[in-house]
């Protein structure tokens, strides 16, 4: 089936997009096709299309995250859209209102679409429950980043026309990343050969039940890859023995030049950013031919076009009993 | 005189919005007679109208406020007009500008409409005199929070059809609530009989001068009410005997279905929001069938809007000095 | 040459807008003659153009300030641009991503142009070399400011019709002023007497090479002056001896009516604002006849909207090597 007749036969239905384990092949298929045509009018002069004009988004952000924020507005704001951005810092919150109050209110504000970052795992779905309005799932604690994922997986097709079969290692901190487990679910379901690479005690337990191979030595995960998508290392949070940590984690999972260079030619290297230099990756290679770091950035506009114009347009919705 | 005869024969002609004190019956109804149009626009799938396009709305916050800056917000732009956020942690405030000097530079920012919120009572009304642009109070100190108060009594219209003759008991800290005080400026005006309710220490000396009856039994003051308004407990502000106190309010006053059932049949609860649940309202109470919470948090919108809309359509304005 | 000739005749090259510094003469007449027509618009019922529809500003705020963010924010309002405010309390620089990685970042969201404010000197020239899209400089430490500048120098000529020929005193603390700077080499450039004055300790050595004259004394300096430009004094970052310090600078350098009363009779005064009342300027004359301070406030939208409008037209651009 070509990706024209996939995009006039599947019909997208369902109300929230809570992560990507949620969804079948075809609904992402949908969502990277629509984002082929909203990656076109991004190099346009006027980046702008009346979509979901008179719609309103709310940014609901329980977490700081300016990256993911600013590329929601920036993405609602090219379909026309109104945003409203709610940070815990000044919200009711501070206030002691629960979470589902919060969301019921904004429904009752006749927003559209809430869009939540928030540090549980399962709040995107507690709040979709709750509200008949559409919820995107944009960051819960360590469960799924849906919309990240989506925006690697584009970006792979992107480059290599088709992901399945692609061979993807995902090194850094798989226990307690998001944007992995969201990359597995979608990479896995599109035919993907996924491979996680970390220290022992950074890979979750019975990971190899999502479909992946776990390695624990980068040279060896990235003898035959196609792309190697880094997380970023938060030793921020790692008050003891920081030093240390950073130097023998870059000296053993480091994607240098070195390794880059054994690895196959026109292997792709990706990061969800902000990136750290000379601990996770290097300058080298953050800045050299094989990143597409800014280009995941690009393509996240306008995969977050699509999975808002997707969210808006469902005019029978499943909610969210069906996923549970 | 029909509301549509009122809508054309009266005029609006005040440059500001400072509190329900300062406006007559006639102005009240036009509100909300506008108000009701703008409710219906809020039920279309686009939800957007030219009235305020190249018009500038600001909010300037001195106190945190999601709420009510959002609800501002999204009425501004659902008039669209462009909205200007300001709140104090961010603001030349913090450099020493004085309140007037901070509304002057906004009025030669160009800007058509103040929104205050500012935890000192006339706050308001002295930017007010010192612009001449629109300034909409949106809550100073213990003074008026004039929306609020419109919307309760849009809320109550629409249930009952009329507010005059309904009986309205608001129930909790009348002596350092804005929103009671605007309910009662606007209730009386509009022929309403208004009870205000608390332990004798939250009933400000005096009251009954402002046309209401004063009780202190939560039960006799529900027993033929119409409606109940039940105002947030700010215990989180006393840090003295948080608990004990707590306890003992929602015994004594809190709004529980035992207590409700009590009530008329079809006693209808609000509630200013954000809700204590279990302070000073039921969870049952608030999310049952008399609750009417989220309805008012939607016809804030639509309250807001007209507002909005009135203050930019004013053309002979009448200032501030004709309120003092 | 008239204006109309110069509009018709000089073309805008420039990617960015670092400093009056690396502007002609052509340049900076060019950006006033536009402000021209956009100030006209301010006073319109309908305060819009379509302008910068569909163009995307992102304001990168790295130390607070509500007016220069604000008054950007509507100039950019003001010609249908979409606006994405980020500042540095909730970004990504918390994480410890560098400015060039932040601005690459926000070059692959294609946003259009970044106002970039920071507190080190030279930051807004080191992200403009590091990004393709345009970069406007809204204050880097004590080097430029250059749109307070312009804006200063249109409502001189706007009050005077000219700007040769003026003789215009800056007071207060030369040294750490970055309005200061941006003053002195755009008024040079267009044949303005510029003297500067300030207690010697505030005075940088060398200024004199910018083409100014040094007096210490205001009221010498006061004799002859066309306009008098009242730097904010931030006595609020000197910790010690503030007092006496503030009763010692407005008795020698203040600018009280009595001095006022002692310069040429339609001297006009200028502040950059927000104004310190009683520190370095008295509200008598902040609030006289001979102030602009508020004109200056409306001149910069017209202003910011000129640059924002000229950098999105630039077809052939020159980049930042062609400054340094």
């Amino acid at each position: 089936m070509t990706r024209q007749e996939n995009k006039k036969k599947h019909k997208w239905v369902h109300k929230d997009l809570l992560g990507l384990e949620y969804l079948s092949r075809e609904d992402i298929e949908l969502i990277l096709d629509t984002a082929d045509s909203f990656r076109e009018i991004l190099d346009r002069p006027i980046k702008k299309v009346p979509a979901l004009r008179g719609k309103t988004v709310v940014n609901l952000f329980y977490e700081p995250s300016t990256r993911t924020r600013v590329s929601f507005e920036i993405a609602a704001k090219r379909l026309s859209a109104d945003v409203i951005n709610i940070a815990t810092e000044t919200s009711s919150v501070r206030k002691g209102e629960t979470l589902n109050d919060t969301g019921r209110n904004i429904e009752a504000l006749k927003a559209d679409i809430i869009v939540i970052r928030h540090n549980c795992s399962g709040a995107a779905a507690m709040l979709a429950r709750h509200v008949n309005i559409s919820v995107i799932n944009a960051g819960d604690g360590w469960h799924e980043h849906p919309t990240q994922g989506l925006l690697d997986i584009f970006t792979l097709r992107k480059r290599f026309g088709h992901v399945e079969g692609l061979r993807v290692v995902i090194v850094g901190d798989i226990a307690h990343s998001r944007v992995a487990r969201s990359n597995i679910w979608g990479l896995t379901k599109l035919g993907a050969k996924v491979t996680v690479c970390a220290p022992p005690v950074l890979i979750p337990p019975g990971i190899e039940k999502m479909g992946v191979t776990v390695k624990t030595n980068i040279d060896e995960a990235l003898v035959d890859a196609d792309a190697v998508n880094v997380l970023r290392m938060q030793f921020e949070r790692d008050e003891r023995n920081v030093f240390p940590n950073q130097l023998e984690y870059f000296k053993n999972y480091g994607i240098t030049m070195d390794r880059i260079k054994r690895a196959k030619k026109d292997i792709i290297v990706m990061h969800p950013g902000p990136i750290n230099r000379g601990i996770e990756i290097s300058s080298e290679v953050a800045d050299g031919t094989n990143s597409v770091i800014l280009e995941q950035v690009t393509n996240g506009i306008a995969v977050r076009m699509s999975v808002l114009f997707w969210l808006s347009q469902a005019t029978k919705k499943i909610g969210h009993e069906d996923i549970d």
